[in-house]
């Protein structure tokens, strides 16, 4: 593995062509996460999203237990939140840098070019549903549980949940129930309103069913995949005729390319094709 | 009581410390409204919004067979759909003040800063419809029965379902089959498709568990839920980076409150917490 | 039927008052789509759109095996896709220009005044989602099979189905898995995340589903389901503040009919009611 | 005058037929507002806005120094700002709800649907800024001196001139500098950077100029008036597809009027019209 | 001339290599126009848009007197405005389909891919101020009168006055006096608000300054300049974060092109240059 | 000075408390830039933003004859531009990611919290429009002339002009006629139009100007300062309805301070106050 993909608290590893694992790795703490963590995650993503070695990215966690029992609040507790001016205006600009940032390190899975599947396993509290909704597909294990637990700690939650749940059409209804009750919820529920969409058996179950779908996607020509993320993402975020203008743009660039023949002729001739890295 | 929410038609109770049930009353009628009702129930929820002893409010309506059979049809015919204007643009301009009037009623529901449960029995028609996606969860009884019925009188339905629906996140063709077609749906495909998140046995089953659920939601610190009812709205209503920024500066103020601490501690040592008013 | 309603590739019936049926029809192609026949679809549906013997459209195809294959690669290639300007900017106007007037014959669909069901069977695949999802109600045979089969063929899907596909309210983590994969899913899996709102057995079954659904809706007021209509798609796109104020005005004017009075005696006498033609 | 009109701290007249003259009157304390004061400003405008005998509206300010010198500290200090609750967060939800009902209050001229001409004289400082930027037309005397004094209170100006002035279509940076360094500017850059559309000599000027647009605008049809000013706010906040969308809804109900026939032969043969009430 | 640009009531000529001069020709009625010049007015920027030949384009009028005088009020009453519905909703329809295709005709002057400037001149009344919103660059001559009329006809302008001209920065307080007064305005005022951007000595000036300019844009690359009017359009309707990305796509396309290294070796080289057709 | 602010291509000085002066020094190739510039000038005015020695920033150049020339069009064409992808996709992602890091270089103006003037003098070209529309106030020396250059290299402009010239609330006619023509313009247009609100005699005049503006600005509540900034900045991107609640919030956390006390204090009694740091 090349070094810029060592990292404390992250094991990144390359097991088939083109495809990324990045497991969080601090089990002993239940894969709590503190702001070395966060920092890290912004700069794998970030690293992850233009190299063309990577067509496809899997997400998981180290341990048994865990995927990430959230926020590590004994040390956020030591931390940023320690640090309170006395001032009420200068103590929220203090805070708005700080939400700010930490934010934006989970968007930074959002913006990775590349798709992003997640393998949900065990504990998913707080920060963990944060970071699962900015990934594109998201498995679980038949053995998760899921806590949108920040009400709980006399919190809006404020790190992408509350943002990005709405967004990924799941009812809403139901979103306002777990979010206002914090109560935790299993895969089964999770499959049934669209929060995941497949639930495995076992940590080994989602994370091997993971690993094949990242698989099946790094065969695809490259070039499909980003601009499918990207058009995706977009049209989400605009009114129809937005989306279709935004999309002509796109592919008056994205169609110029060798990979639609080539894929053609590889769907006719039943063969694998190798496409150019992107 | 406080004579502030003596009304007629609503019955308003207080079972529980912080918990408002407000009860539609007139099962006479099957629970239909009239316009003083609507006026009323803009009163209410105004009310209960800024009231430092509510935390959570329930909403069912009396009688065992309708939740509210939709707009008081006679009334309307008496009243507002009697006057009309000779010259068109008048009658329009006429009908677009009274159609805002009545929105704006109902949309007090949704402006309310605390959440709202909707407890849904038996016939739950037209209005209904409206009023209940102005609530923040829904729940159903077993025998609930459901019909965007306008269209069945010559109508484009117009104070919220086919606005709030396709916000809903339940799926577009079921919206527009049921809009369109006028068709009544019971409780099992409510939940199906996720118009409800919880479906219970009879009205006293769906009472009851709308009923633990605001006493649940009653104790939790009020800072993090009136947040969290704001920022799932406000994120509904934009794009991921709009949301995100909101909700840092929304937090930017509100995690300066005593309540983090305390949540945080009782949830350690599993002992009840008292929060400050609101 | 009338010979503006005469057009190769399609056939248009009117098998009951005020329904009409447009069922493609190149079975011996799978109903493959090459450019005379998207540009066809606009012309009929612009048609449609304004007929006043026309309430309710039934959208099918011809043949056993499949509603739509696709795009007709074989055509494409030695149509639009062989004229490639050396110059790369020139290319991308050349294929932008070529996207939009694509985009906007099947966008027709969705600007027909009238509400337009869809009935799937057998293989619908790449083009065949594009245009249901143009569609306001999308019902399934038992044996339809679909893809989003773009990406295997080197491109990202451009003619609608990555922009509607996320406003159709079905879950966002489905939506780029089978968009991202090109994986094929079946009428049950369509049916569970609300791609389409019904599953019938066999082509047979779900014309006649459809059928159905197109009478019901044409014995409605014409006035109250066009209303319908526009005010769901509106309101799908903008926020609820917005939503409320345009239906007042809609309503404002099309409040002022007899189509209300009518068709509430019609209700309260159980008789069938004679709507004007719109 | 009708009792509806009779308040402290206003003089309301009607001077000529249709036209209503909203004077702000504390001129001892150079108009500056205090709560009493906004609250009484929206019940005029919203009492204004559904009058038929009134069709256009000029606002002034009674006495030769000051059409409103902002807000009355002095007041606010012993009123709202005294108010502090201890916890940060419990205070900023207090805070939030006062700004929020003193914004309404000035936005309740915006949202009046007959057009509101301001006429500014002689002191013009914070409030009288939002005030006059929710009126529709700005007119000046040539004595008028300007300022957003927001900053020099160590307070970013909340009551609506950070969000209007943007939008009222003057140069970007003109308005962060005197925004940002609270400085004076008078009559004469008011007019050239067009954030008012009309200088005349003295208050007497600005007052005459004003009653005379308002008698104008009380010849025309109420329909078109009402009608030019809510499409011009439309299209303000939103893109030109939406506004022409919105324009043709609109006018589907407001031009089915004898106002236009009777418009047209006034025109044609030079004669006074009588438009019935709106 | 090709025959695809002989139509009645227009002149189209092209006087310099890749400058289109569309002239409006019916100076017996002062320009005024019916439905079929509009319908003509679309057909020829539509086909202007996409021919090779043309870069730039001046709209200028026949006659002496008038750029246009509005709508021919007299062909109006005798054709779409004759034809009444009595139902009140079905007269809406009929409105709302009329005015969306007359809307959209005068937008593909906007939808034009090539610049468009309009040289104004004499009586530029009701309609000739939408047609003029609708193109890029606005010229005058001295003698020009303008006045959004249509408030004397009994009418809110629906053709895009009310929508465009408060996109077109210039100061609101002046666009909702011109609007609701309808009183006239002549050029120097125009210039000063910003409404034109240049005023010419009589009919021949304007139309002189005009061709020039057409002529310099013709000169420059057809790729540079089709960008840049897209990206302005793009622009102005949307925030900062979407309009920098959108032309982050669009550049990624339209940079593949030899015009960049020949323009640059043409400016060093102070030589012409000859830029392929777009 | 601070190592942190010891770079390459700028000096930076702090000549007055709080105020920060950020000078281009590239004056031997009249302050055009290569990448190593924009990256720089992001670190710095990413730094500035939270240092809590600045309140206030000026930005000018080194050297008589430009504020900038531009883009360093050899540098560019040694560099980026000269790594061509043969396969068009993929240069066009290669393109897009190149544009959006530069365009986010010059965004950090923007975002900086702390508000930034520009003086500008002499040559003003190409990129030196993009960079003075991400400052929020633009001063103008009497001898600077502008260009919109870009449209002379065969290019779109690409780094901000043509999305936030748009914004600046300048006329859209002469915002089209110089981004098209890209002709010259200069300080007495540039002040008439609005895009820049002062011009002074010469290069010492307009930084003088703009220091004493700085130092103005130094000497306000930075929390008032800084919340202007945003204010303003959201507002300008959403409707007024979404403003004037953006402003609730943010007002809930940012008058918790002692600014405000301290600052009415001090115009009281015309004292110099002394704001804590932000």
């Amino acid at each position: 593995m090349a070094d810029k993909y060592k990292h404390d608290f992250f094991n990144i590893t390359f097991p088939h062509e083109y495809v990324a694992v990045v497991e969080i790795n601090r089990p002993e703490k239940l894969n709590a996460f503190k702001e070395v963590q966060w920092l890290t995650l912004r700069t794998i993503f970030q690293t992850l999203s233009h190299d063309p070695s990577v067509r496809a990215i899997l997400l998981t966690a180290a341990g048994p237990r865990a995927f990430c029992s959230g926020l590590d609040v004994e040390a956020a507790a030591a931390g940023t939140l320690s640090s309170r001016e006395t001032d009420g205006a200068r103590q929220a600009n203090y805070m708005r840098r700080h939400i700010f940032d930490f934010q934006s390190c989970i968007t930074a899975i959002e913006q990775c070019e590349k798709p992003v599947i997640v393998a949900l396993h065990g504990i998913c509290f707080g920060l963990a549903i944060d970071i699962s909704l900015a990934c594109d597909i998201r498995l679980a294990s038949s053995d998760a549980r899921f806590s949108v637990k920040e009400v709980d700690i006399g919190l809006a939650a404020d790190i992408g949940t509350l943002t990005r749940l709405p967004h990924a059409n799941v009812p809403m209804s139901w979103v306002k129930d777990v979010c206002l009750t914090a109560r935790e919820f299993h895969s089964e529920e999770a499959l049934k309103v669209g929060f995941v969409s497949g639930v495995y058996e076992g940590k080994e179950g989602v994370v091997e069913a993971g690993l094949e779908k990242a698989k099946l996607l790094a065969t695809k020509s490259p070039v499909a995949v980003v601009g499918t993320k990207e058009l995706l993402n977009y049209s989400k975020e605009h009114g129809v005729a937005d989306g279709l203008n935004y999309t002509a743009v796109w592919n008056a660039a994205y169609t110029q390319t060798a990979d639609m023949k080539d894929a053609i002729l590889a769907g006719l001739k039943k063969k694998k094709v190798t496409f150019a890295k992107l």
